[in-house]
């Protein structure tokens, strides 16, 4: 054993946890401003009636509410850019985030740009740091990304297909409130991902050389109970008990990256949905598997407790355990039938050593430009 | 198994964690201001030299130091009132606090006071609420208390003997620098006592019914790190290792209890050194075990885990591990032996309702005054 090491943890973000706290939304975001950018997508807070609700819960609470609604998956640059335009023509004081990782992401993005000025890709390859941003409320209805808990805000830049997170204190959720009983809308297949992206947050940061006490055991945590409960909710079969152990386990995800980071399998899936805008969780999906094999020899003890965490027995069937959980959530299919291309791998390896250089670094086994090509080809 | 219900989490200190670390206090401390007032008391830091160097380290990074070196032992509410005096008086922007839990928790109640007006009882007893602070930086020279990682100050009016928190975000360090280095010269029964009261924390706040998973997590790591390392420390076969142990255990209960409180140990505590000016560890080490076996069927869960993590079998003999800890900490004395009386009995139970209502209201089981009285009695 030795000592701890130096470290340091600070993560300001004040969590509100439990089913059925949607309702405080009017009092927590009132208080932060009265003019409110509402962040969304054109998809499920519309159809579910979420979007109304919210707006209800605002305009109840003494806000004026201008709706946002443009933010795609895989969310670009040029999207947070309009947004930020109308946050600034509209004096809106404080930016909600309301809906998955995409649109938590695009209004973090938002909330940063009404503020700080010039181009973005300067903050996002840290060419230059912005201290502030409109204050940010979040209300995560997918339980993978975690944005809710960090500083991250994952973008696509739609001239050159460089997917990088702009990352920032000043992004950092005033308030996130996470209520499960959002998240029971989400189609099964949007819920395998999602959660499997979760769960690889939490992989990848207990997996990183960054990885410090305190996210480790949040990270531990977040493994069991998605290994508890995400196949019981994919089945069909899942209560409130699961959705809220699935949702808080995105949340420590998210939490946990924000401090130890992630490691090689975001590095290398970022290039691929930058790429082809596949899902996230689908790539990582792919990815994960080649990567566990071709990295357990470095980390031997973490791959141990991350089988077993996952009802495996130590690091050698480590992979297997996390291939059992894929066919289970119906997410066994490699990049080729995502949409990736033999012909894109080159770009894709050059592409994840100019975007995901901390990713690499943190990963446990050290890869060359060579080695990564290999993964992305036994990948496909 | 159910919901995890509503919680809430929010901790905006920045920990800055490891050996050797000290070093960084200059430019920390003068990123928040140029004219310092540090808080310290008559003791180690003067005799050891510590004091010497951080003025050095301070004024090595431009910034002007005024000393407040007035702080003993349980600290008053006048000591507080002095040193926020002083410190309006010098135009202080800035207030480090660097010793124990009484320096530090004096240092909060001095940087509250320099802007909050009027009588601190009123904030203590939550009559009024202060929103702000001058910054602070606190700097643990002891791994006890963990007031660097909450937002807590124990206060003793001397007045009446009230011995009770101020609890005010507003006075959650802007940062805190954790190196274990500094600890090494605490004298072996100053160790034991602080030790313990870290364990107090964490067995509190993981008993506590506002206990909720990141707490918990926090509390089974910490109470696992100072049942493998405090006895060894103690001992004086510790290295780093069980000093960094240690150290960061101490956070961790103090990050653990700002979100989950204390529960009765503490409560029941408060009156005992309120009243007599006795050791807190100590008074901690004579009631802990009394409340723990008129307790355990109230939470027998919890207990066990307690149990194991000290080393014992389940929560039948939760109580006798915590007994066997205190034999080898030298801590195993009643409250009689402490200065306590007979005749105290009936006031420290009335004012343990008075300042400790909110402890008792967390305890997993409850008991009248009646019943209070009887567990001060068995642990004279």
């Amino acid at each position: 054993m030795k000592e701890l090491g130096k470290f340091q943890y600070y993560l300001p973000v004040n969590l509100i946890f439990g089913r059925g706290r949607l309702s405080e939304a009017g009092s927590i975001v009132s208080s932060y401003g009265k003019k409110v950018l509402l962040v969304t997508g054109q998809g499920s807070a519309r159809r579910t009636g979420l979007l109304d609700r919210m707006k209800g819960l605002l305009e109840e609470a003494g806000t004026e509410c201008v709706i946002f609604d443009q933010v795609m998956q895989n969310p670009l640059t040029a999207t947070a850019e309009a947004g930020a335009a109308l946050a600034l023509s509209r004096g809106c004081q404080v930016v909600v985030g309301l809906g998955g990782g995409s649109i938590m992401d695009c209004a973090k993005a938002i909330a940063f740009l009404a503020v700080n000025k010039g181009d973005i890709n300067d903050y996002i390859f840290n060419r230059i740091a912005g201290k502030t941003a409109l204050p940010l409320v979040l209300i995560p209805t997918t339980c993978g990304t975690g944005s809710e808990g960090n500083s991250f805000a994952v973008l696509t830049n739609p001239e050159n297909g460089d997917k990088k997170s702009l990352r920032s204190n000043a992004v950092i959720a005033k308030a996130s409130i996470i209520d499960s009983e959002l998240m029971e809308t989400m189609p099964q297949s949007v819920l395998a991902s999602v959660g499997f992206d979760a769960l690889c947050h939490s992989m990848e940061a207990f997996l990183s050389k960054a990885a410090q006490p305190l996210t480790d055991g949040m990270c531990m945590d977040a493994i069991g109970r998605i290994g508890r409960h995400l196949p019981v909710l994919y089945r069909g079969e899942g209560g409130p008990e699961d959705w809220d152990a699935v949702a808080w386990a995105s949340t420590l995800g998210g939490m946990a990256i924000n401090t130890a980071g992630v490691a090689l399998p975001h590095g290398m899936e970022h290039p691929a949905s930058g790429l082809r805008n596949i899902i996230h969780g689908k790539g990582l999906a792919a990815l994960t598997p080649v990567i566990t094999e071709a990295s357990i020899e470095a980390a031997p003890e973490k791959y141990r407790q991350i089988s077993r965490l996952l009802g495996g027995r130590d690091e050698t069937d480590c992979a297997d355990v996390i291939r059992r959980l894929l066919e289970e959530l119906d997410l066994s299919a490699g990049l080729k039938s995502l949409g990736i291309q033999e012909e894109d791998i080159p770009w894709m390896t050059k592409n994840c050593f100019k975007v995901s250089a901390a990713s690499i670094a943190n990963h446990p086994k050290t890869f060359g430009e060579e080695e990564i090509e290999k993964i992305y080809r036994r990948a496909m």
